[in-house]
């Protein structure tokens, strides 16, 4: 095997990231070795190229980034059981350490304390990335690689989705990103009665078409609640998705959602919310569920079983690109446009 | 209105049926009278019609059997609130009391006094039929009069799958009954990872293949545990549903769960079960439910919202004949090779 | 019987409330008659004697007030089954219609058409009442009257409490009105770990203790979180109950709850509420609930339950006096020094 | 530190256990030595004792034996994160893989290759044993050694009672092993509104009695089921828990369990069990939990949590003896009278 390897870095502090050659890793006794089939690019990401101000506070470079990806296990740590050379895997980006008080409760993917591949260690934009073993999840054989590698957001999405049942319920998505397109795709091939889409790119409004969408609404048409109101008879939606982070669709999401629903907080909103926790809390009765990460790991399990069920969330990886073109990646996500959705790059 | 209609009636003691003239039913002021557009023939119509030891013990003749409708509300009692005439309906065949504990425990569908339509009371083989508000359920006015007809069986498959999150998990249903078959497409539009069928008949096994089998089983070709032990690698499955009542398929269907899977018991048997209690279900931590009904009314608005995401469960309906040729039916629902499957009638 | 009886009400708009004589009512077929035995004040009723805002939208004099009470059946109406003359009963005061959506989804208590007892209707400040069948629940014989009037707000802790299971769990609760002092005893009664109190009137906070506080905090003392995070370890609580409506509350009882943990929305905000959803809800990973009422009827019967097994909530009972007294019930619950919690007024 | 210690083991095939000298164990890099304060005896333990049919198969001599305990870290391996010199532990029983499918599902106490601790390894009879950071529990420091010693079984009945909500519910108790008497205290702590038991050994009974029986019923007397439905009126109790694995129990506890309640297997049986699925299963909707071990690590914590409300699982320790005296201690363990319930031996 080659000692050296091509990979594409945070090198110094500053805006952008540089291909660089260095070291293949040197596996730790729990890890496994692999080589980076595909990789994609997310909007954290995105955060670390343009190194805004969480991601100064955040990244100590030099580091190789990237957290989504599957490859082929090479080498295997003398303490490593359940892989072996030749397993096709990918990994949760969560790194939890097990024994903390709320891994022990069932609960890993919010470990007290949290490790974030390609954050806080080096990632996967890479032709090789070690992972350690409790972090590993060995895929199907025949799945796409370009799938594989974009299971960690589209986990997220399972996870938003299905936290509580969501078979022959309806469900507002607020958000186009593209966990907000997979969670249309999770909601249809999960049963979901009829699936309300609120975005704002045309772009990937379509994409949520593709995915499953009954009903389309563009906020820049407005009348969001009414039109949900008046579609589901004035009793509005079982669940209510909010993957924005914005003010209004946090408010939108609540006024569409019925008595006893369900709502979502999944999106990162940049400043605090305000909510009124009366009525649209209290006495209107709902359970709300903030999400970040994955469940560890009946996440993974729902997401391994839909693909063997046929889901498709291919529609939303909009481009296939070779790691080598990084920039071009990089390019697309920050378009004004948002034609690009998901982008996964090979090595 | 009329004052007579035509009723198929258990008119006295002793097998089959006749099709008398009998009055209109005069509702009570918290019924609704409904005008039949379909009703369907269920596996306890049959034991009515050929006056088993059950049906001896339990039918008080004269009675107007069939308890699987829907139709029209043509009159509507003085404390109705929520029905109005036209409105397009179906009934749970569970007639609860709503005060005892178990109701009142939000477990209807298993009140302590349940009366069942069309056993206790006059049922739905007629041109019109008297409905408590309370048992009431109203359909999309675009359903399918046949399909609206076959809701409380297809409502038993829905809860029998449903009682516990099925999405992207596998699954292993025994029994090739109609309900059975319902139940592999609730599966299948569920979400369910694999779904293995296991059954007798070959015209059934068919119907449970347009519903969605991704493994079909004929128990006399044997190696259902093997087949099935193989096919999910040594694990077993996540769910597995015995809807036969019969001490093999009880056998065959625990032994197919993985560790800490769900099992569902749903067909009667004719007698007593032997269970291996170690094995099957403490060293294995199963969790196990007991299933009869559907749940009141959360069974429903699944059901509903699975129509509305298209589910369409009319493959199992294979045949449409008049209620006049109601003795035809019955002919086919007691064919030794079960060609015949659902069975709606229009009156 | 006699024709007349006493009751408190509102006569006309405005503040206060009188004692006057009016007809005993007349009951419904669903309907039963109790002679109440004892009837306790509650925030709502404060209000309604005020004559704020709220009550000013809401009120319609002339009205009989009160929705807390227990006392015998006396009369039954022709369709009520589950009730007799000399049960004693008290009733739940959301009284649901049982055929919308939310009541058939198995959530009565915020049907969508709620109507409140002795706020909608009249109510329970008299020596009568009419009480649906649908919203009474037998008491056990033997049952202190007082404790039997107080189950209304005393069941909203048992909800807030037991939403999740609580056993083995530590708890912060905040605010020292009668259901957060209720909410103690229902968490020591249902074997919580480590009960933290946060209140601000030193007679509630003693009574707080006296239903098994572990750790009782005075806001004026300040540092609510950091004494919280250090008994806790700097884990935090496994569940955080906001029974106050103030936003500094609200603030701390999210600092205070651990990664993955249980926030209960309970007190009515006077205005919106700002939430720092990042860090507090989504990072965390918790899970909140909006909690109005009390489920019908899963709360009563946890109610029940506790009472059966020893529970006693009396020392929240701080006066009992005549209904004649009921302007001495007023002063009490509106002095500054809060000595009165739950006050119980005898027709 | 010395080299030598003193364990109590099987060092041959055939009945009896033996006290020799031998290494402390030399710990692997994931492992913590550990100094015995208390070990117990288990049923288990008896069985290997014995040499019975299971124990011939399953067991390896020499081994030492015993998997009930609690201890000090005296020493740390170099991979151990969470522990430390000075940590007063205890350990689960079920050591796991944390990589199997059923592992990473949520339920390690199931693992697919569980491994047991003092049967498929070297146990605690003895003055040090070595335990794996996985499957170590620290204990607050001021826990009662016997105490900690015990919450192996003490969890199984944590588990037991606690798998679905207690609090408020009616519950039947048969068997009066340790873990059954166990069972008693833990639902009482939880708030159960009303504890039967069903025993057959009179001081078990009155050390069940001592947990918190409300009402005791010797199956000598006969009359199980009819006292428990009298004492119901007729409804029957929420949940039964079966922990003798008898036939006659078995149907007993099924005969006197609610329509809709929850029944628990957890005794093993020696033989397999017939059960009337139709009538105890099928009609009356209840659910079945196999229970076998202790959730990791959710029972432990709601055993820590009942142990700071200030729950005492003591009464069931009847004696407490020198790990040198253990001839004794499996004299009284087998003793007709089951004077003893819980023996915990300090080495």
């Amino acid at each position: 095997m080659a000692e050296k390897m091509r990979a594409v870095r945070k090198v110094r502090p500053g805006p952008g990231l540089e291909i660089t050659e260095i070291d293949i890793p040197r596996i730790k006794p729990n890890e496994v070795l692999v080589k980076v089939r595909a990789t994609s690019i997310c909007g954290t990401d995105v955060h670390i190229y343009k190194w805004d101000a969480w991601s100064q506070s955040r990244i100590k470079p030099p580091i190789t980034i990237g957290h989504e990806f599957c490859g082929d296990v090479v080498e295997v740590g003398s303490e490593v059981r359940s892989l072996k050379v030749g397993d096709f895997i990918s990994a949760d980006s969560h790194i939890f350490d097990g024994t903390c008080h709320v891994c022990r409760n069932g609960q890993p993917h919010i470990c007290q304390n949290l490790v974030i591949f390609g954050v806080d260690t080096n990632g996967s934009y890479a032709e090789y990335v070690a992972v350690p073993e409790t972090s590993a999840w060995k895929n199907d054989p025949d799945l796409d690689p370009a799938i594989g590698s974009i299971q960690d957001p589209l986990g997220n999405a399972v996870y938003a989705v299905l936290c509580e049942p969501i078979t022959g319920k309806s469900v507002a998505i607020f958000g186009d990103g593209p966990i907000g397109l997979f969670a249309i795709g999770v909601a249809r091939a999960s049963g979901a009665s009829r699936i309300y889409h609120i975005g704002k790119y045309p772009a990937r409004i379509a994409i949520g078409k593709q995915m499953g969408t009954d009903v389309a609404i563009n906020v820049a048409d407005g009348g969001v609640v009414e039109r949900i109101m008046d579609d589901t008879h004035g009793l509005g939606v079982d669940v209510a998705i909010e993957m924005t982070g914005n003010q209004t669709a946090v408010d939108e999401s609540l006024a569409v959602l019925r008595k006893g629903g369900r709502w979502v907080a999944f999106g990162i909103p940049s400043q605090p919310i305000t909510i009124d926790l009366n009525k649209s809390v209290i006495f209107k009765g709902i359970t709300i569920y903030g999400i970040n990460g994955r469940q560890l790991w009946q996440s993974w399990m729902q997401m391994q079983g839909l693909f063997r069920a046929g889901f498709d969330p291919s529609p939303v990886i909009t481009h296939r690109i070779k790691l080598d073109e990084f920039q071009k990646g990089f390019d697309l996500m920050t378009a004004a446009d948002r034609q690009a959705a998901k982008i996964v790059m090979y090595p």
